[in-house]
């Protein structure tokens, strides 16, 4: 069996989203799997110093345009929430808990939160939010509530994103390739390559 | 006649070599000239108060790698400078000279000043460099040093760079078509698609 695409992401990264609608499709025209890992993004940023994106002058205002336009060139919906950004520990907690628990959900929670926040505007920060998404998966938003509050959730979380850090990771989208790291949605075509030659 | 594309760049800049090197071909394809800019990009990095690239924690030593990725994704020649960065003022004040003076020759230059940076690994920070460019172009070496010394030739580039910040660009390479801002080479499928639907 070839390795697995890791995908390190975090929910409130816009790039992630549209990465997110289009990684696995790829992948399995190469006949690979992919591993979905959800992070903090802000433990990264913190080890590089960068600014949130938005927040940079003219770049920032470039970056609102060029969501928009990216997720357009891909055929995507996609709107800016009005609340920017949203600390995802809820969402993240939770989808490791179902790659447990319920693995076959795992990756339909996971669109349903990207799209929560990315089409419908809906703060995904927030656990009764992330609760409704849980609910309309036909589980039970209390059982998952206190799932996610334990110990081992919130550790689960802080370690995944202290490894991406330890692998290379400073933004999101973040993919690795046996061994080879690619950032950004806009490197896909690269990994297409990649995955059709064998490295190149 | 159609707006030609804008296209505004730093010499020193990777990922500007790459977009020369197909950019001119693209725009053709759809009926477009290419407006070819220089500047110097530290007037961006200024206003955005963004470090280069390469000394960023983890995202610099990723850039090294993906620099050379790219350009081998389009079959294009690279490898990383001894001396980076330098200040590319020679060149961009030579630029402009050229194309008011030799305009067949300007984009020759541009192209093997780019060439002799991101491929040969020459200093073009060094007028002598720039000069032995402009003498295999056939032209007189001493004649472009006095020319490009100039009070004119210095202002040219001073204003064009403050123009490009006032369009909105913070890193290069940073296109303008029909009045859409795209940035990075990574843009160019982008770009491809607006030409052939007039946006999308």
């Amino acid at each position: 069996m070839p390795n697995p695409i890791e995908f390190w992401f975090d929910f409130s990264s816009p790039y992630s989203y549209i990465a997110s609608e289009l990684i696995d499709a790829l992948a399995a025209k190469h006949g690979r799997t992919v591993n979905w890992r959800p992070m903090m993004l802000g433990s990264a940023l913190k080890v590089t110093g960068s600014p949130l994106l938005v927040s940079v002058p003219l770049k920032g205002e470039y970056s609102k345009r060029d969501f928009d336009r990216s997720a357009r060139y891909h055929g995507l919906p996609f709107k800016f929430p009005e609340v920017f950004p949203v600390l995802t520990l809820a969402a993240a907690r939770g989808y490791y808990w179902l790659q447990d628990e319920e693995p076959g959900l795992a990756r339909a929670f996971a669109h349903a939160v990207f799209r929560a926040y990315w089409v419908d505007g809906r703060n995904i920060g927030e656990l009764e939010v992330v609760q409704d998404i849980v609910n309309k998966l036909g589980l039970d938003a209390t059982t998952f509530a206190l799932a996610i509050a334990t110990p081992e959730a919130k550790e689960r979380v802080k370690r995944e994103s202290e490894l991406a850090v330890s692998k290379g990771m400073f933004g999101a989208p973040y993919f690795i390739v046996d061994g080879e790291p690619f950032w950004g949605a806009d490197r896909l075509p690269q990994i297409e390559r990649w995955l059709e030659s064998g490295g190149f």
